[in-house]
């Protein structure tokens, strides 16, 4: 993706890389890939920080995320630096279970709160996900609006075989996006592989390409297409199946009058309508 | 189908023909084809009322919704007249956004009562689709029971490119009706097209037949099937599926549990289990 | 599968039969086959206490469930003994309805119970099912973790075909563990026959093996690779992904959060982690 | 209160009188004097046409609901009549008892959302309790924002001594208005008498007045204080007080925050602002 | 209270008292007077079985709860029996923190279900405490329907002063009895006492009677008119209570409308009409 | 409160002193006296930061929070800056109101998140209200966990006087921290004055006290006795109360077993117990 330009409000960055192959699209890179981009405390809240902005960039309308090198989406967490930096041993030795038990909380909490960021951006996001796609990986993806694969990604919930539960999304997360809850126990509780075809099946992806090149312009395409929109109705539809998800059928058509009693007196609507008639391509303001 | 007994307590709707093909089983066909059955203001209300009758109707056992004509099952709302009563785009120009606000909450929320009298409905709806299915035709079918595609229908969720998010029900069932959110994401957030095969897969609708005619005959036969049943038993199990959507397990038990309470005194039970040992078909009262 | 060792601590029952294929997995077997391991209100009373027993049995870590013969999973309710028992057609007949219902709900209510029992039990429940799956044979089986099939199986939600809604957790669960909900009111609306191809592109059981035989060998590889993990990793996920069915995601990472701030304090994580580096199997003390 | 103008838009309303004594404000009057303004159908389908209409009614900012007469608020329901429609004993006898619960549910649903309409209502509603004020008076009560009492009145959720539980509301909302349970069982599980002293001990009422005339005078000067208001301050703080009793506080905030966000772009906030800088009193467009 | 009739079917149970002071009524004393009625596990697992065992008796209508002797209703906790039991100080100390907290949260839940019969026990329950009410004392009154308090009566949710948040209900339960968030976090953070005035003046009790001997006639006054209403009527009525306060206002009317759609069938309904007219007091058969 | 030792930790913050009248207390002042105390932007940000500081703060274990100065609490949002802000009267007039309304929903939002840090702070917030207290005096105040008054306090739900419902957590907050509903909506439709006898009488406080220094002082002992008992059982219990408030009671009890599940682990809860056995004060590690 050589031609894409430097967003340089996301230049400070230090573990991600942010670029915009097109007007309005955000193509964010997790940039660790000697690591197999795998995450340590400070790139988890980087990419917490780089999603908040995201979402409140006027300039941005749909964000790709993505994973730098050939070999991984990301391989999840990083142990090694996790059990150095103590968050997932527990650090101090001495402290009673209680007391341990409120620091793994709040970090937890954090942790947590880092990764939601992307779920809470009001930018649609869309993740290509290639290569290994590891344990945290898949708290991630869960977060995204839209997930393309590479053929070549193998997914796995790994973590109960690192002897835990997932705990940064994926179990809150996973039974809500796919239709099998017999198939999310069985990879959850197993920690089992899965490969792109398996992962469209269940419906964990909606669309498989060729290669990480491939999932990348598709996911580029769709962001384009996405952002050519009128910002009111595509951030609208995402905070409203967002909304869905955790509400009532009733609530949630409540929520969405009252939330279209004010999207609905956008301009857009009319030069939505009137570019229709005409045939032509409407150009919609910033949100 | 030419041989449908018209229904005369539903002869004075003007934009929808009720017929009934077989005993218990009413056919309710949305009547404006040379306008591919797009709605305007009059239509919703009517669709209303015509699915609260029908669900105090005891005469009537099932029900199956589909468009008039060879091209569309709807073509959604009727932009152009929607633009003259102003129900979109806002009408008297001179309030102030909070007061124009409070009458499009109001018109949405109109609206939606219209449309969700379907799911209401205490009968079993089946919802044939074909050729055009855009916009509100969505927001129409997810508030069937059963969904049933001819192979020439073509869907979409067509509101971002008229510069708003649906707000008439599809972005609040059509994420609980299927499995894959990340489907729904895309072609919510897209607007794109997608064909029977696709709807199929995703499982939107649960049958794909060639053409109309063959999605109407197999939703009659099915309607048809559904009326021979007990009706105490055949709508309660409506109403104790729609309740389990909107509650958790727990509280979806106890409320079986209370309604079953009353249904299980049923005489239909003993009937039921007699004919079943004496091999024959039962027939059961009105409800 | 004759070399399973028997399970003293179970051996007092005398409907269900359990036995132990490996160390750490429990095989449960529903044992009256001459009646097509039809249930009367002994069946599922006894059912009820084998999983509270196993789910807190520290020598247990995962559970095999599969109906004896070669016939049946379970056919479901034993109709005939339910009318004699008074269960289903209530009893002492001359009580006023609202009495009678008082009766009923508390029926259902236990009868629930006995069956959510599975759902409860701590360890991962694999339900392998052939052959006939009727009525109760879904209702126990959407409360196990994962459900495996063998091509012979025919399955039905029977209910509506003796007169009444499914009220022992099928139309409460089944929503929720499958993605199409078009299919789920097919199924359970019209009582229709479904094969295991169906119930496998449906996503109702994960994988579909030859016969029972291989499907059962299926089920003990998958126990005994859950009971090898972590059981704290395990028994969690369970746990966590139970909880994400019912509430929101804010509310589930907050339970998560909670959760795990007493379970990543577990001696398991690194065991689990040095074992992954010296690449030898870790073994887990009991929970 | 004599002065009071009719409302003429509500003058087809026969148990029912509608008059205004100020302003923007509405005083409905229960209108059966003589048979101490018990409820009979037609009256309750009346009540919910009334509140309807006067929820869209621009004209009106505030209602005050009250008994014709001096004897009673409302003595419930009109027991021989309901009899007599069947509506509470059942009707027609030879139907199973499965088939008289739907007649039932069906019924209560309608009563209910007739009263609920109050609730409904987007204006403010003031009740003036006076006199007998029996079983659906509390349930009557229980929708409105503002209780007052006369010194006279005397209150009971009569509903067991009839052999039944109260069914339009009261045990739905009582419970959410006032802080005592004890107390909330205490008189719906005995049926027994309580004072308007022992009311606005308990939080039920939030004033005593002397007698019928200076509670109504009282409920007039509040009603035309509220009347006087931005009513997209007044009637926006109604719906979100509504809304916070059935969610979280955390989906209260959100929908808070949607909800202001058309609100607040109304010019009530400037002009409430400037008339408060220069001592006058505002005066505000209908809503 | 010398003149009550023991009850036999609850003479096996070591710990508690149950006797009959009128038809219908069955009183339940707290029996380790000598150590101010506290608690270890065997008295806690007996008093869930004892208000099973009422829930289901049909010769029970309504209960009473009270303390045996002089001192105390329960001074809660027996703190060095439970010490030795290990379920408060855990027991076999070489469990890692995971499994530790395993077992804290079973026992934690089976206390919890124990306690919580009261509140599921179909009839109603009416507390009566004197002397000293602490820590466990609160869970178990949360629990009952209505509170009733002798002068003397001395409270405290004393769990904060052993160094623990109280688990068993206390603060689930006493937000949503008593009005007044702040004073509830006063006394749960700061553990001190209050007495019988500050317990009537917050709605926790809603009456106070000079000694214990004049709240238990008192009680027993109660319990003997609810006794005589009609039992469908009476349970309906708790039932839809407790159901209202975890549910929103449009759930609870929608359950109460299914709920009576049976209730409504008894012939109380017609008996209790009928005795009001004939002026005697109706009998109701048992329920 | 001369004698209070400051809190460098907080030193760097503009709009509020934070001193430490006692061993582990915080006390924070509002300084702006000489304009009320009200509020502009800088000053809510602040006010976050300080609480979630306080979150974390080992140290502390108790918090007060007061207005400096004789006059005020707080008179709320300081209106002028506010308008100058743009944040209240919309700034950029040439939006459209689509456009705008997001603008309004992200300001309220992130206002909201500033001053319901006060709740989420992890440590119980003792409020000390005198004087003035207008507006978003009441919106901080619902956020405290315990309320004092003096004697001259004056409050007021005053948004409806500038035009607007109180967005920042009056109305999702107040009906659930006292009992009268009707009486909140009283005070909230009305925006008229109440003072500290019927604050006191309605539960909005729970001590009223002399004057301004008598509520300090009496605040001051309060969090001193707090932070002398088990942090872990006192923020515990501050974290299940407020957990309890926003589900159901089967919810909260769960969510209690597995908190404690850890939280019991304490050594805290031996010293506590053995503290008491020697009848001399414990004293516990930070948490």
């Amino acid at each position: 993706m050589s031609a894409a330009t430097p967003l340089p409000a996301y230049a400070g960055y230090k573990h991600f890389i942010t670029t915009s192959p097109s007007a309005g699209v955000a193509h964010v890179e997790i940039n660790r890939p000697d690591k197999l981009n795998a995450f340590h405390e400070g790139m988890w809240r980087e990419l917490g920080a780089v999603f908040n902005q995201l979402s409140r960039d006027s300039d941005v309308r749909a964000v790709v995320l993505s994973g730098a090198g050939d070999r991984a989406f990301t391989a999840g967490l990083d142990v090694k630096a996790a059990a150095e930096e103590g968050s997932i041993l527990g650090g101090k030795v001495n402290l009673d279970p209680a007391r341990k038990a409120a620091r793994f909380r709040r970090s937890v909490d954090d942790f947590q709160s880092c990764i939601s960021a992307i779920e809470k951006c009001e930018k649609p996001v869309i993740c290509v996900m290639h290569g290994i796609c590891l344990g945290l990986a898949i708290d991630i993806a869960c977060c995204a609006d839209v997930r393309l694969a590479a053929r070549d990604a193998r997914f796995a919930v790994k973590e109960v075989d690192i002897g835990m539960a997932a705990d940064i999304g994926t179990l809150s997360r996973l039974p809500k996006i796919v239709g099998s809850a017999s198939w999310v126990k069985d990879v959850c509780l197993t920690a089992r592989d899965f490969n792109a075809a398996e992962a469209l099946a269940q419906g964990f992806v909606s669309r498989v390409l060729d290669d990480k090149k491939a999932a990348l312009a598709e996911a580029f395409k769709l962001a384009a297409f996405m952002s050519e929109k009128s910002p009111v109705a595509v951030q609208g539809t995402k905070e409203l199946l967002n909304h869905a998800r955790d509400h009532t059928v009733e609530d949630s058509l409540r929520y969405t009058g009252v939330w279209n009693a004010a999207a609905l007196q956008t301009k857009d609507l009319q030069d939505a309508l009137l570019s229709n008639l005409q045939r032509r391509k409407p150009t919609f303001e910033k949100l």
